[in-house]
């Protein structure tokens, strides 16, 4: 099994280099230099290494385990979580005045990748505590902020989200549970949630949930729900956990991956809950938390993706199979390394220019997620939202996808070692599974992306990244013609499937639909060749600059050339998908698929 | 869960309408008339919803167990295996000598995809006994077939393919396993096997190794490899078991999926065995089996595809999320199902385009099976060698591409559930996972397609089946002209892409391994292309015909439309990364992937 070693040099080159974090930091105001950055990713490095890591094949061994409505987290997790809590990682990003850090989204991304690389499971325990807090700390009143966000930003105590229920999933107009109003303004709340991600654990002290309920005057649909907090332990009057609120966990599931992290039913007993922001605006309040939330599984999927990456080329470089086509490369040894073989560098070269790129694509939309917190001139604010909310359905779906995909190239290169639990793959395929559907499917992502953030604003912010991409290219050097050239064409044929789009959509919905995975697909496979190119002019920039990093500068532009040449090309498929029209799905009626 | 329920009208319409079995079989010589192909069917259905479904998901929970070198197969394994013999599945297509009753396998596809959809794990038992009592028929000595073959043929024991080893996968060339010969014509056979498919179980009173090993003259590399019969018990002169031989299950191993189907490391330790054919020609004599055994392999993903697409319907018919983009469609319901969701639709219809084709595309590489058995024409029978040469590769690695999709399709249909174990779908993706890898990689293939299918012999079978096609599109009605001439414009398209493939290959070897992947997928997708016009073509005839079964007709050629619009043109991808060369996967230095 390979052992995690954090991309130091990568993310060293995406963040210092081609975003150039320092100056961004500094348009922002804020003092954080470059040396700073790198001890805050070498200890990230550290943690997820030493403390994680060893820990996630046993975790999914043993599992999360469930007893007498008590779940018990595997060995090494709560000794994690107090090393977490104790080097200031759960109050990383978290407000100042619940003493808090204030870090930037961008510092604390890397750390987030390597944690999501060394053991997923844990993460998933401290990785909504961090949402949570935004959300109390924006819609609740003095007295829940009071009383909670001390607590959550040091990791006390954790939090959840508790949205589905059994007949309520993507449709949260469906939700029953209920929220009664008691004399002194809280309120008692009933109902079965599931699917909630560490919903019960032995990680914190109290756990504070944060749940959709129905008041009893609610209009029915999304406009009638509303946000409250439900503590498993009620806070006492010295804000330590006092009474047991009437909230149980039920059970947790049994799942294909991520197996060490609780994924509970909890059901809602008359439990004592407090409002958080107005009534019947609960989604509007959630979402506050959903740009982030789901930016963190895009992060995931790139954290697995990683790590299946290294596996794969660890395993390329020493299995000794075959000859070279060429002749032997290697003539003392039995066989060459697989790696020799095309086929086995295809694998290896889409599972490194898509993890890379995908690198680049998050860690660039976490300096927009800094530029939501921390730029205050209205205009840029409110440009750079509209860029931030069109590329959260790309990282959540496109790098979730990705990650299935480069997993399960990692089991590929491992042959028949793939399939078998110790060697590390296809535990990385399994965990993976999960993201393509949590935090809102990567199928409603597509139609959030094509509805909300592109045909609502008429191509606006399309149009604009559009623009911002040929400045780009006009001022890079002929020497990555090569690159360039296609990325300005197919630009060009992006917008025009726009606006194909747009004409489509009016005549009728469906054909939204219709288009919407292909279109999102085709628009993030468009996105990364932009993200490549920006990869590899820095490096050219740098081997031209007299660099001695030159084999590192060239890798990244020989893969860019790969990822132009094999993967930029799948464009067309969806292309030719989204241009097909909805007949070819509407028309069989439903009754008629199978007989 | 959804029970599985054999699609027998799908079956019936590909084998009786399309294929025309009984006029098929009348050309061999053999009297099978449409009755009897029913009833076979029927039966099949009968024992693989019954017997072998019930047990499929509990099989997975409880998985093979491994105590004391013994094995134990899950609760009902052993029922329905002996079920299986007793009602003769397992001298179906055995030579009638040894009492089998040489049945063709196209009659024995429908079953055996039956018994892989109800329950893979417990179809990998009896599933390589066939294999192996052909290899020893064809290459063993009288007095082998006469202690082995009978038993075989009943079931009564069970059969082995032992060739990998640990440093040994794809390159056999590397195996050490060695035979040394004793004095009475016998050999010591002593060496490490693993991954071996049901090496050990309590299905069977014996089990019958076929062992890989060189002996002590043999020259390196893979012409010195000689095939051995070496049994678990070796026979009496009763030919009973009789003295345990020295082979001995060291483990089991813990895998991603078929937890079911016990994976045996086999310890060979001077263990007894007889030589089956020509000394050093053992792996000629294995392949005997191969063909047989690929097919299988794609076989099971056409089970586990079809096994996805049941789930995945039923649950997209029941769950009820959200309204119609046009409006409720059921008023009534407190949402609409999910089937009314163009995007749930795409995936629905390629779960159906990409099953329903494959079941075509292997039904009639059965039939290519049939001719290898029975046609005695001797260029008839090298014609339809070739062919089946052509399909095998593809039929393997495409069916269980389509297999891992199609199953990740329905984990994407059901969302959350989807991840849960006790819905069924995520073992579906678990266990399709290995069928990629066994019995050759899908790369390797891949290999075997572009190399010795294709331009080994100057693309005259390509050529030959483009000519088949082009016939039988002139042959069709004008009516599905937008079905043709996409095909027949693909069909020069592949030609050409051949050439270039030739030419390219010339230049340097490595191009083929660069170009091999996508060279075999194109293929496939333009095959299926032909597949589905074949069955849009049949279905056509039969409305015009003035059938009653109107709805399954047009269910038929709405399919193939949405094959040809949304499919299909995943070729164009192909092609971009196919004619991009080998120097785009080449150039990087091995120690350059990352630093």
């Amino acid at each position: 099994m390979t052992d995690y070693k954090a991309p130091l040099r990568d993310m060293q080159f995406v963040l210092s280099e081609v975003i150039q974090l320092e100056d961004h930091y500094r348009n922002l105001g804020l003092d954080i230099d470059n040396d700073f950055i790198n001890a805050v990713m070498s200890a990230g490095a550290d943690f997820a290494q030493r403390e994680l890591a060893p820990f996630n094949r046993q975790g999914d061994e043993l599992g999360a385990i469930f007893k007498d409505g008590q779940v018990t987290t595997p060995d090494g997790f709560k000794q994690a979580y107090e090393n977490y809590c104790d080097n200031g990682w759960a109050s990383f990003t978290a407000p100042e005045e619940f003493s808090g850090q204030n870090l930037p989204n961008s510092l604390a991304t890397p750390f987030h990748e390597m944690c999501m690389s060394a053991n997923l499971s844990w993460r998933t325990y401290p990785g909504l505590t961090e949402g949570n807090t935004l959300a109390i700390y924006k819609h609740g009143n003095e007295e829940l902020k009071n009383t909670y966000l001390e607590k959550m930003v040091n990791g006390t105590w954790a939090g959840t989200m508790c949205l589905t229920e059994p007949h309520a999933g993507t449709d949260l107009g469906l939700l029953r549970t209920k929220a009664i109003p008691n004399s002194d303004g809280s309120y008692k709340v009933s109902g079965t949630k599931i699917f909630i991600t560490a919903g019960e654990h032995d990680l914190t002290e109290n756990i504070v949930h944060l749940v959709l309920a129905r008041l009893p005057d609610a209009p029915s649909g999304s406009k009638g729900i509303s946000l409250f907090v439900v503590p498993k332990y009620i806070p006492d009057a010295d804000g330590n956990p006092g009474e047991r609120n009437a909230v149980s966990c039920g059970s947790i599931e049994h799942k294909m991956g991520i197996k060490a992290s609780a994924t509970a039913v909890l059901n809602f007993d008359e439990a004592k809950g407090w409002l958080v922001g107005e009534a019947h605006n609960g989604l509007a309040c959630m979402f506050t938390m959903m740009n982030d939330a789901r930016f963190q599984v895009g992060l995931q999927g790139l954290g697995l993706a990683e790590m299946a990456f290294q596996g794969g080329l660890e395993y390329a470089q020493e299995r000794l199979q075959s000859r070279s086509l060429t002749g032997s490369k290697y003539p003392d040894k039995p066989a060459d390394p697989i790696i020799v073989h095309p086929d086995v560098r295809r694998m290896l070269l889409t599972q490194k220019a898509l993890t890379e790129g995908c690198r680049m694509m998050s860690y660039y939309v976490a300096t927009l997620l800094d530029l939501e917190r921390f730029e205050s001139a209205p205009e840029k604010h409110k440009e750079n939202g509209q860029l931030l909310a069109f590329f959260i359905p790309i990282v959540k779906s496109f790098l979730t996808d990705v990650s299935q995909e480069v997993s399960s190239l990692g089991v590929q290169i491992y042959g028949g070692h793939g399939f078998i639990r110790e060697w590390g793959m296809e535990q990385l395929m399994r965990d993976s599974r999960i993201l393509m559907i949590y935090e809102g499917t990567n199928g409603i992502q597509a139609l959030d992306f094509i509805g909300r953030k592109n045909l609502h604003n008429k191509g606006r912010t399309l149009n604009k990244l559009v623009e911002k991409i040929r400045s780009f290219c006009r001022t890079q050097e002929s020497k990555l013609n090569h690159l360039i050239m296609p990325l300005q064409e197919i630009l060009s044929e992006w917008q025009s499937i726009f606006k194909h789009a747009q004409t489509k959509a009016h005549e009728n919905p469906e054909e939204i639909g219709a288009m919407s995975v292909d279109f999102l697909q085709y628009s993030a496979y468009v996105c990364l060749g932009y993200f490549w190119l920006q990869m590899a002019a820095k490096a050219q920039e740098q081997i031209d600059a007299g660099s001695s990093d030159v084999d590192f500068y060239l890798s990244k532009i020989t893969t860019a050339e790969f990822y132009f040449s094999r993967i930029l090309p799948r464009t067309q498929t969806h292309k030719a998908g989204l241009l097909s029209g909805a007949d070819n799905l509407m028309k069989l009626d439903s009754e008629h698929f199978s007989f």
